[in-house]
């Protein structure tokens, strides 16, 4: 474990990703432009790693063990030095990735590559114009990325192979399920999917079909079961006794009917979205937002440890 | 616990019905136009019970307890004397589905509510010309219902509020999870979202941008660990400060965006078929499906107690 890990920014994702290298053995040096935010990050992140001991979740290594791997780093040149992989994490806004990657293409080592965290901007439209362009690259975690392991490198036109298998090798030794997309693409895999998703739930609840929870239901205690350990494919394959030609055979007329009844666009905004607010509200007081999110964390790593024991004893 | 169900049919879903009923301590008498089908499931449905009582998850009650309440019946009248609630489970073509409700028209309970386990016809497809039109519904698993909790309650135009609760009673008595669909529509909510999935999951496939196993990963490794315990709703609500309509304000022009490239209908055959099943096919050879198979329950009956454990624990 020899590479060393520059992390770019301290706020909710660079912190997530701190403790997920350092967890998983590498040394990082997390930088901000902001050192009042950087002081600030630590205390919150040795409170995220004390949860995932607390949890069984940092492979029965101390807590100090970790937190030791991650040094606050003022300067961001330190940081970059003899970084072999740089994630960075600074705000999704156009004109401050290019002023980043401005300066990473000139500081970061010549052999460093650059993984973007960015959910919204394909990597194309900041690396354009970049000396080192061939290897900057999105490595789009789902947050937080030290209880989800799925992260999806999407390269741009001119990102090239060797630094693709140098994000992969990096984050496969991180612990992570690392996707690869084969070419740009807007949004990446993870939330095109969600998307698709979530553009059906709008309609159903906007055609008054049925309501945010008896939605989140039909996924929570229905589909989502099976997906939570097998994925979509998986998922059909083993759902007719021929496979996915067979399950698709069977399904394939009312799929592709089902499929032409939804295309229509949910609006985001307006009416619609004024009623599932209204129906969330109801469920879950603005106020205890907070509350809910760090129960929704604890649920997280109680399903991350069921799963590995699940994968041991009965297989994955 | 007074009502007695009757099961029509004694296929896969019939007998999955059966054991979901009994151990919630429902008397269930099982009935098939086939005698000798009718004889095999028998043993195949006690295997299913031992399944369960193995991994904990007959409620501390005995494998012959359970299997007790269940009676196989060949005389459908008798399966229909004193039966409150009706769970259909006939083939999924239509003139059968007539032939089987024009004889349960005549011969259930007056007071009987009818559900069928149709997954792709619609109530109001075989029961328009019925006296008792008014007491038939959808009430569709998500197999297999002993391990899956949510089932959709679909009406036709025709069907009646007290049948819509007494169905949601029965189901909620039994443990399963209710979805209410308000109104009739074609696939239901679990496969109309199923369905939205799949298409985006195809399009990335066909367009060469990730494959089948990367698409798996980025569900079961990724979006359906949130899902798995809170749906899509409750996932974008927690997934911004100010909830969902933070999250919606953040995100919707990007959703909209990309929703607006999702609407060309994948082909669920010719060579992305071939496609997707040479990948799986490299993943899974077709003698080992069955066994994979096995594999899919013995995780979900894990699954199942850990979900038990986390929300006894953690909270729902």
């Amino acid at each position: 474990m020899t590479d060393k890990i520059a992390v770019i920014g301290s706020g909710l994702i660079g912190r997530a990703w701190s403790i997920s290298f350092a967890r998983a053995g590498f040394n990082v040096d997390m930088t901000d432009k902001s050192p009042t935010a950087l002081e600030t990050s630590l205390g919150i992140l040795k409170g995220g790693i004390k949860d995932l001991a607390n949890n069984n979740l940092l492979h029965d290594q101390s807590v100090d063990e970790v937190f030791g791997r991650i040094t606050p780093q003022k300067n961001i040149e330190v940081a970059l030095e003899g970084a072999t992989y740089i994630q960075e994490n600074t705000a999704e806004v156009l004109e401050i990735k290019k002023e980043v990657y401005a300066e990473l293409d000139v500081k970061a080592e010549p052999a460093a590559v650059i993984g973007s965290s960015t959910s919204g901007l394909v990597a194309s439209l900041f690396t354009e114009d970049l000396k080192s362009r061939h290897r900057c690259l999105v490595a789009h975690p789902i947050n937080p990325p030290y209880l989800v392991p799925a992260v999806e490198l999407c390269p741009s036109p001119w990102t090239d192979a060797p630094s693709m298998d140098k994000a992969r090798d990096i984050m496969e030794r991180a612990g992570h399920k690392p996707i690869t997309i084969n070419k740009e693409i807007d949004a990446f895999v993870v939330n095109r999917l969600q998307v698709a998703l979530l553009h059906e739930a709008f309609r159903l609840v906007d055609g008054g079909y049925a309501s945010c929870a008896d939605i989140d239901c039909a996924i929570k205690d229905g589909l989502a079961l099976r997906w939570s350990f097998m994925g979509p494919f998986e998922t059909i394959d083993l759902n007719a006794p021929g496979g996915i030609r067979d399950y698709c055979t069977r399904f394939g007329d009312l799929f592709e009917r089902v499929g032409r009844s939804q295309t229509n666009i949910a609006n985001f905004r307006g009416e619609l979205l004024n009623e599932m607010e209204r129906q969330r509200r109801r469920k879950l007081n603005p106020d205890d937002i907070r509350e809910r999110t760090a129960w929704r964390d604890r649920r997280l790593m109680a399903l991350a440890v069921h799963k590995q024991q699940a994968a041991e004893i009965i297989g994955s």
